[in-house]
């Protein structure tokens, strides 16, 4: 089985570690691919950034099938709460995840009500609004942000997974979560220190969504084409795909 | 008073439609600048035409605003059930208004359960989408569609609105709607042909989000910046805007 | 244009604020004229109270309509959270817009969470059903109260605005809101001191009303015949209007 | 126990039939008064009618006590989707029933789902409302109207039981309801007609009403005065009690 | 009137106190007679403990009815939160009432927002769950728990009230409850130490189902057979009823 | 990986058919050891069957620990829309999956809106309410009943299967769901039917529970012991393991 997983912004540190927590989800046998977009944003913080995500991932994607290199039997899509699952199930044929529906899906198979803890407090909204449209905020605690954003992240990594453990206990003393799940990729170890500390599950998405594609792949199901996810009209596009267009270098070598 | 109007996708046609339609809602003092991307597609009938265009609009009102062109009091996003609102909000200090929620909002004042009608039903569920995470779909009895396309309203003007009020009086008598929002824009005569043979109110998008903006304006409103809508960190981005790494030309003349 | 515009208590101190409120949110050429009831209560802090201001806004429309005084183009009844706009919606063809819900049409529009202050504790539950009934409570964070009745903010304005703008803030902080709706009329400044204070956006009901009143007019529209505010049958009354049984003046002169 | 059962119209022959219906659901010992306002409506099919009623209600209530007559542990509200309990519930310190609600608790103690059948097509929101905001809803399968207004049902009362049979069959079979709430008084025979003739049961408000009335006093319980129900503050009425003012006859023999 | 009540536990103590409290909610002539079932568990503390006290309720109702002792018109479930009302109303013409969904009912009918108090705090997703599937959670302000155990109830009786009444202090406090449900059964002098400490009214369960009971019976109402609560089709099963096959003896003499 | 897959009721055939179905789903390496209860009924349609076996799953699961045999990695809970999840949950340390809860998630994972089909109408409440307590409910489209109950399946197994065809095409047709669940255990054949000849996924529970349950296990997650699913306080217990009490066979050889 071959996973493609889609890093939304154009970190290459960050698709490398989403690579990484991918491979570790993945059983023998399972290839994953990790590509991050053409052009856009080195990190997805507020809505124009996470539409910008979703039309670079939606041109990646068409570059490696005009490419003649579309071999894949899943797509993970690994922005927590982005957007651009829609788009790009409506484009294929394979299924597709979304890392944050994924979480919220474990948490349900393992816990009553969960909590995402994720790095800035304007991410909360985006988190919600993508949990309300999947069907998947009943059983939602909260949404909360340890306030971290990525560049203090990345300065001080043992900080940071402290801040995360900080939020998921409160989200646990005060909102009743008895499951956690990480809105943010790329901290290694936070998953392992809440359920050390806390006593609770914590939930990767990326390790989620490659978990949850292996088992939808091996039943044999692929995304219902009857309804919203069938491919649009052949409506005419300028400068399409853009990374053609811009000029951008081929996506797979 | 100067508002921008957004037409999200890239037919000149429509952009003129749209433009028409701003302008007879306007009051006397009030100037409407009709605007598309640069890039795009003709239509919008798929999250990925809808993710394409929110990125349009964002690149043509970060050109107009690079061009030192700048000048208006409020925008009006003329796609309807389509994404954006929030990256523009995010982006501007002046409010901005989507006309399917301003649809929705008007038809509020003056009924109590509105039905929307588009065109083909593959836009229902990102209708249905947008009014449920804006807050308004608790009376919004039914979203239909009349099963036309853009070429097939183009070919036979006439039979098109009588395709709009035929689903209209379903939803008048099946759904119990007592306000009809046209989800579809570029139709004239459409409102006043629903208000003639069913006798309900009917609710042009365009015209609604013109008269809001007025409203809003008038009373010395704009966006909250103290939540998700403030602006967001300075993220570095490759290729944005992305018209100009395009050699688009300059959207404003 | 003329806007009747109804203060449901029999205050003429209250009256003349709203009016002032009203005339000060209006376009040139549009035309306030405020009224209140011949009969019922100097303040609304009840349902017995709600219900009797409805009753009299009722009967104040019917004396202007019997004088063959009626010559406007829309109401607005400014009582936030009482009852009535229903009646006057059934009773007239000219629009009526509830100072609670264009309010919250109104913060709809310029923010994602707004929160209510009101005066009383024991006011909140009629708000929150007011919104609830108008399809308004999802994006509402919250209904406060700044605690202080007529009398206290009347002998000490600056003591009452400071104790909404406290209210407010706790709003905020505690409870996600970006925008503050104000649920007492006649407190001038508080609107200012909120925004200069708190950094978000305040809306009082009385202007809101009164904009959103001008758009719907201005867009032609008017309330749906076709639903609930179809005139009710012609079921014989007794006293009625009872300001006539009861001898009571003339209500426009 | 004396319960005193408000007719919320001046119809003496609506207060006759309701004072048969409560007295028949009456316990031995139960002492049943019923009453109707001083003014309003002969009958109540708008929001206008049912504010004019809530105030009746109110009137005749204040006017008992005046007189010095209050001798009631308990009061029925018998509208059915009308407005008024609160108000009652604030005036009263003994228990205050309304008939629609009542109806509705007793349907989910012996049944799943409820449906109500009621006269005209325009009574159908204002019931829906009462359900929505006593939190009721959620088990009623639908509101449906036999289509037949008062006089109509006077007219030809078997023609009625029948068409309330005929909107209780389509509401079991289309909506999947097992009881049926009346939401009609004055109906002899419905209840038996649609028990024996769909093997459901049917629900009469009044009944239910009294039954609930006497299940609560004898529990000893009273409305809470440590929320919305506590006595309003004392603000100052003119022409109170209306029918006073109006030289009204006394309520009470 | 006959109504057998049926404590879920085992525990010959427990329902003693169940039935001592069914007694005094009883009119005169209302026989109360209280079981419990041939095996199980002591205590309710758990889903696993909550099934098996639902198959020892529908275990001891098939043995009485073997016996030829079944005379009863009503059967009341003293469980609050636990499993089995439905299986008994299928199983059974008369009506069957849940002491969760009684006090819940009731707390409707004097108040606006009422809060559960149950023991300790792993039974409060168990009562979150039965008043959601019965519809009845829309006025639920909390549950919350004192968490005390039946042993500590047992050794400190007192300290025991003082717990039950300080989180119903905290309900009305921080959760706005105007009415407290009591969701622990044999605590005497608990309902009138809340009403008396903290001024709201307070509901045991085992009294509103009793009352409740005598209400719907009086009305000539059961159980409606038109939906899920049809007898189920006579499928083979092995050892039942289990007390029978386990040498139990009868449980009434 | 071994997975106990535990059948809720007592036929040797459907528990064969379930094994097969199980076995089918699993991965190289994944073992599957299919049980039943040694008590019970033979088909599970009614609320009482569903407790009954709620707790003969129990009594298995505990006779397997006693004997000295427990080995599992997780287990299933082959039964659609029936009760014991949460039990099983509590007792264990892996993690427990229900075939209902698994069809939904794998369903929402590959479309937008699904609908179940059961057998017999009047098991669609219990499965209702098993999607609405796990929060799964927003997206279903419907639950539809082919009306065949398990004898008239065994008897005319492609007359079944076209039932079950029937009842989905009018789920797609009227109800708008574009994923087909199957809510009845051991017909083979159905899912690929549906697939064929109406063009939509379906998802088998059995299966989909097998391959949730392979990937939860794979991410090293398990039931968390930080809320409801903590093992319940040690009450005592009459009869238990009731199976031991009964005298039944050992249930593992």
């Amino acid at each position: 089985m071959r996973i493609l997983v889609l890093n939304p912004n154009t970190s290459a540190a960050m698709t490398a570690e989403i690579a990484e927590a991918a491979q570790a989800a993945a059983q023998p046998g399972t290839e994953i691919v990790c590509r991050s977009p053409l052009f856009g944003a080195e990190a997805i913080d507020s809505a124009a950034e996470s539409y910008l995500s979703a039309v670079g991932v939606m041109d990646v994607v068409d570059r490696i099938i005009e490419n003649g290199e579309w071999d894949f039997d899943a797509v993970v899509l690994a922005g927590f709460g982005e957007h651009g699952r829609d788009a790009l199930a409506e484009m294929l044929t394979v299924p597709v995840f979304d890392i944050a529906e994924c979480a919220a899906h474990v948490a349900h198979l393992i816990g009553r009500r969960f909590s995402v803890v994720t790095t800035l407090a304007r991410s909360i909204p985006a988190i919600e609004d993508r949990l309300l449209l999947a069907g998947l905020n009943a059983h939602c605690a909260s949404v909360r942000a340890c306030g971290l954003g990525t560049a203090q992240v990345d300065a001080d990594p043992a900080g940071a997974v402290q801040a995360v453990v900080d939020a998921a206990a409160r989200a646990i003393a005060e909102d009743g979560a008895d499951v956690i799940c990480l809105g943010c990729a790329g901290m290694a170890g936070v998953t392992a220190a809440i359920s050390a500390k806390l006593g609770v599950p914590a939930v990767d998405g990326v390790a989620a969504a490659v978990a949850l594609a292996q088992a939808v792949v091996g039943l044999g199901l692929s995304t219902s084409k009857a309804g919203v996810y069938a491919p649009g009209p052949d409506n005419p596009r300028s400068h399409w795909p853009l990374s053609t267009a811009l000029g951008s270098g081929v996506p797979v070598s």
